[in-house]
């Protein structure tokens, strides 16, 4: 839809962004980035390789004659999803790739890069290659947080509580009191206009009706999820959703993930090992359903989707982002009158269930299978978190997660009705 | 929200409501009554107990001191879901419940229909009591539909394809050309009204922003689904939504639910028995993978549940509905101008998520169960089925079933953006 | 090998057997009869047609031309496992075969049962179809084994813990102290011999080197299994094999199958409804590896096949079977010099895996899939229960089923080495 | 028992044995040696870790007052299954133990073989001491076949083959034919005596007594395997155990693991990479189920351990062990008048159940659970194979896998009742 920034301005924006990713997989060992701890999660090898094989696969090859493919197997090794390119290794089983090895896969980037490098140097992109490129490195900031999240998770399951590196504690400080935003609603314009990059799900840019609403001023913090918690909030059927509740029993679910019981309260593994509860932080790595419950007993509700950005697209794109260097959310430093926090922290769980926009067209070809085969069974999440990179965000960002789902930065933005 | 019929009137709808349970129970087998196929589908017995049990709980217990429990160990067997009134036995197991038998399950209804008919005979009711009573009613009607749905599916499970009953074969006609019907969109109210009965879920009416669409003039047909299964519909991964390709390997579909190829074509079990397939009826016992991959491959998509209705509410509710006595989909005779077949003959899937209305409000206690918390995971389907009573349906109402439920009868109407 | 009874003797057992069936299913309801509570249970008017089908396939249509099938859909419907003969309706769904209805099973028989009785009136039947019919005696008394406890077991699913009729409480006496009785081994001769009914897989007679060992006088009492109980049997790993400890774990055993806490004891559930239990009655319905847990917490082990069958071919086969009409484990009144209840009660879990014996020959044709293909993984009980029928059993007879299973009448008998 | 070897012997063994576990893991990467490819198989590092854990616990912890633990959290990591030493990582996650890394674990070697080389030298050690590091010795040969079968298995999971190593092309040369070998039975004495290493499950010696039996002059080889695969082996229930042909359609099987078809003929991955099949070498990675089923076919049997261990223990434990540098079964160069490679290339399946002998008595304290917990639900394979290290078989060994495993290196010897 939009011009794609010209060559120049992609090639630092290029190297920047691959670099970040190797910066972010610099403190792992080879061991770190090759298990995967789960199906939902990749090792971050084949996340370095992934991102990589994007660049080859929809840039290199569409657009370079010349290109050498680096290890014809890749292209099945490192497919996510896309059937239009072909097969793709069994998900569930990326951790018994050992081979190729995190050298060759480093390897296998610097090939690329070094090509990719070659075409901007050379200004031999069309507009619609330049296209893609800039997705490509949208797409590896993804990659770039879930590389944080999937690593989070597969140090959670060592019972020595291994740290990713060392991090600065968070500031600690008294989370400011929440208060009530109101919007009148009406007829609203959201969505993702012309201008500026954007996924084909953030687009085309429409109109909705809103009844007036209230946003919360602030994430709900881990203070307020302790008085859910004591006040019966996992053992009160009537708090949740059917398919929550049952979640909740099937797995044992007592307290967000990651949250340890110690005799003297709870502590919280994090990318830097295990850490007392700041209680003043935003409550994190809680399910949808646990969001939904919360909000129940707190008698309100969350945020739909449009509600959210509506308040949103007021707000500057600032916050706790992975550039803190925090990697842990953390209580705002002071809120102005209108809301704060949405962007960085925790992810915002929504109400609104993952749907095609009026008019959603996705994009041509397999980049098509980019985002609209997930609109299905999921809910959208909204703002970033401290994984993410701050210029990946907007307001009109829209992530999506299962509702079970709790590995991810997520957390719980009050709404309800005015 | 409305005010509930008198009670004379309940007292004849109550009579007529319950007599046609047991019509519809007649041509069982004690057996055929105790089965449960599979974990979503329930025995008719317990049908015929547990919407008894409703109104022992809801109305007798609540409304008259003088009431006697039929058998106290009912509250729990019976219950189907409802946390506020007590535990629950396990809903996988209630073809296990050989005990009470279907005489005493019969004794049973014969027990609270006394009751209840004295109540409404001396006029003992509140306005509230009797709108618990009026929903008794239609939630009785929802479950005979789930009788003759489940009653089809556990005689699909046996080889020699037994019958439910002697059904007549229905007409056989071409089925009209399909044609685009135009709406305009802009702002439209949708959902019920304060008069009239309606579920808590279709309040209250409120106002949405629609682009202009089109909706086709009747469902999608086995010809034209034979069609999509002719050109790869099943094998062609692109149609279908991640999720929905995923369940059609893992379950290997590869025709709608009950189709069985025969050496002269397909044939479909029928509460009939076996059936040949008629090219002009509306597909059937689709899953909204299937669809939805049906509407990508046609180059339209689904329609919105308010799109939807707003076509549907300027439309009579009138249908191939179960008074009928087909009790299968057919072609429709003749089509005027407007969309027809939107009431009977199939349910319709929509694109729509199954999510609270703007300002939704689940009933007070524990009726607030009954639609509330199921607000999750599922689709919203439109317009009643060949297995609906008539006078359970209407513009507004939704129905929801999870993706990839196939059992009920759920077909395909087209929609597009304009 | 031996002669099978002339035709008249085979006509009385065969009515015999036959009308015992019947008996055991009378206190049963059509709902009673049709329901299947797991895979390894089935459902009673399964086994009322399957043991009818055994004689229709194997006698009827290999020995009589003008036999006329009662239903050719039953070939499949009720084929248990015998893959020579053809294609087997699924096991786990059993339950869901409503149609044919009790009735028709019940004319099933009638029409079977004439045309056998036409062949025996008629002396029509050569001795190898004699020896088939015997063998279906034989697998009838199995069946009638089977109702019992497949019954039991679906009763139990039931919260009202429904009886399947009532039953005599059985009497009450003190279990008499434990002693042990010594054999000197040696090689030693096992197996049934040439003359009288025995099935293949306790053929042949053979030989077997045996050490000095002792046998218990008397199976495990309740009192006994409670001291282990409360001894920390269920919670001590090391007294587990490990499957047994996994299967204990991963199912939350913690105590024998049935056995219900009150708040004045255990209680366990019987034909007969729940009932106190008897602490001198034998432990019943207990695994192999809770069996085997136990023979090490008692310092003993398990006896051999062999080694007990050395012993029980010295004692009469009488017993509290399934003619007692108590259908539950009883204290025996007194013990002789020899160990006593070897036969009846319950079954005893050996420590010998289901092999087959040196030189064992399967039975010719489809009948060689009746025992041979089940020689892997199932352990070897003997003796009886209170639930077979008395003239089924003999020293040589080897039962046999998984070490988890827990819904057969199993106990417990120790032996050690000498 | 018996009585271990000296200090000075000792010494020496435990260098070398502790060497040649590192040799074999040394052509592979930190990734190899992190990941785990099913829950029966182990990551590579975990075995290093394992094996020293073992040393550590057993040996150091026990006997050395002044011995400083490495890591006190190793103890529940690498802690396999022994209850009576603590609590155990679960073994379906050791891939996920990404820390300690490899230059950790060796680390760990080093720190655990200095203590243990310092003891030794010192002639520290009790003879029950020096006899429990002996069973550290022969349980670190057991991992060291181990390391070679389960990384094959995780190399096998990669699409692009990838090769252990280098390994020479096994011989060439045509199977000899087979013959039948008839031993006469009577009482025979099998199991180790009371001199030499012996594990606790091959104790006592004792007698059994046989039939006469042949047995098989070499193991069934790729082409006579085929043959059964030609000829409906996989597709003809009625030659499998009931069990088998269930697991055999539930996995798909079609072919031993590891075959691949090609255009031109089967291919096997081998710890080498993809090669073609060698008919005369011994069929290799068979299961009990498709041992059982060949034989059955074959009009013959699989030898009982005590059959097989009576001819064994008449040959020199000589063959194609670890150390011919082979990694592959093959065939046999010849064969002098007695059965031939009984010891070497393939681990030969038995018909026996794994059981106690009689007079079993398990080893005192925690190592009681080496061996004996696992007697239920296993079958016996008797000889070795080449990956074995050759001085850690012998004529009793027991070792024992489940029915269905495949990826040992596990063939099939035929025997025949005389």
């Amino acid at each position: 839809v939009s011009e794609p920034p010209g060559c120049a301005a992609l090639r630092d924006q290029y190297a920047q962004v691959r670099a970040r990713t190797l910066e972010l997989a610099a403190p792992l060992s080879p061991e770190d980035c090759a298990a995967q701890s789960m199906p939902d999660a990749s090792p971050v090898k084949w996340h370095l390789a992934h991102t990589t094989w994007f660049f080859e696969v929809f840039v290199l090859e569409a657009g370079s004659e010349s290109y050498r493919v680096f290890n014809p197997a890749f292209r099945v090794l490192f497919n996510s999803y896309y059937n239009a390119v072909g097969d793709q290794y069994q998900r569930s089983q990326r951790g018994l790739l050992t081979r190729p090895d995190l050298a060759t896969v480093r390897a296998y980037r610097e090939h690329v890069d070094a090509a990719v490098d070659g075409l901007l140097a050379r200004g031999a992109l069309s507009a619609r290659e330049a296209g893609v490129l800039e997705i490509g490195l949208h797409h590896e900031q993804q990659h770039q947080e879930l590389i944080l999240t999937d690593v989070k998770h597969l140090l959670s399951c060592n019972p020595t509580h291994p740290a990713y590196r060392e991090l600065p504690a968070p500031p600690r400080q008294r989370a400011a009191a929440l208060r009530w935003h109101r919007e009148a609603g009406g007829v609203c314009w959201v969505g993702a206009g012309e201008r500026g990059y954007a996924f084909d799900n953030e687009r085309p840019r429409h109109r909705v009706f809103l009844e007036p609403f209230e946003l919360a001023s602030r994430p709900v913090t881990n203070r307020e999820y302790l008085e859910f918690m004591r006040d019966g909030g996992y053992t009160c059927a009537q708090l949740w959703l059917s398919e929550g509740w049952s979640a909740a029993r099937a797995r044992g679910w007592r307290a967000p993930l990651y949250w340890e019981p110690h005799h003297d309260g709870w502590r919280v593994m994090t990318l830097a090992g295990l850490r007392e509860l700041d209680l003043d932080a935003p409550v994190c790595h809680v399910s949808y359903f646990e969001a939904d419950a919360f909000a129940r007993w707190a008698g309100a509700r969350l945020p739909g989707e449009t509600e959210w950005e509506l308040v949103a697209c007021q707000a500057p794109v600032k916050g706790n982002f992975a550039e803190s260097g925090l990697l842990q959310p953390a209580a705002a430093l002071e809120l102005s009158g209108a809301p704060g926090q949405l962007f960085g922290d925790v992810w915002e769980w929504t109400r609104s269930a993952y749907a095609p926009y009026p008019g959603f067209r996705p994009l041509q070809g397999a980049l098509g299978e980019y985002n609209g085969k997930f609109m299905c069974g999921q809910q959208v999440l909204r703002g970033g978190s401290c994984a993410t990179p701050g210029s990946h965000v907007r307001a009109s960002y829209r992530n999506f997660f299962y509702p079970p789902d709790r590995w991810q930065f997520s957390g719980i933005r009050l709404a309800r009705d005015a």
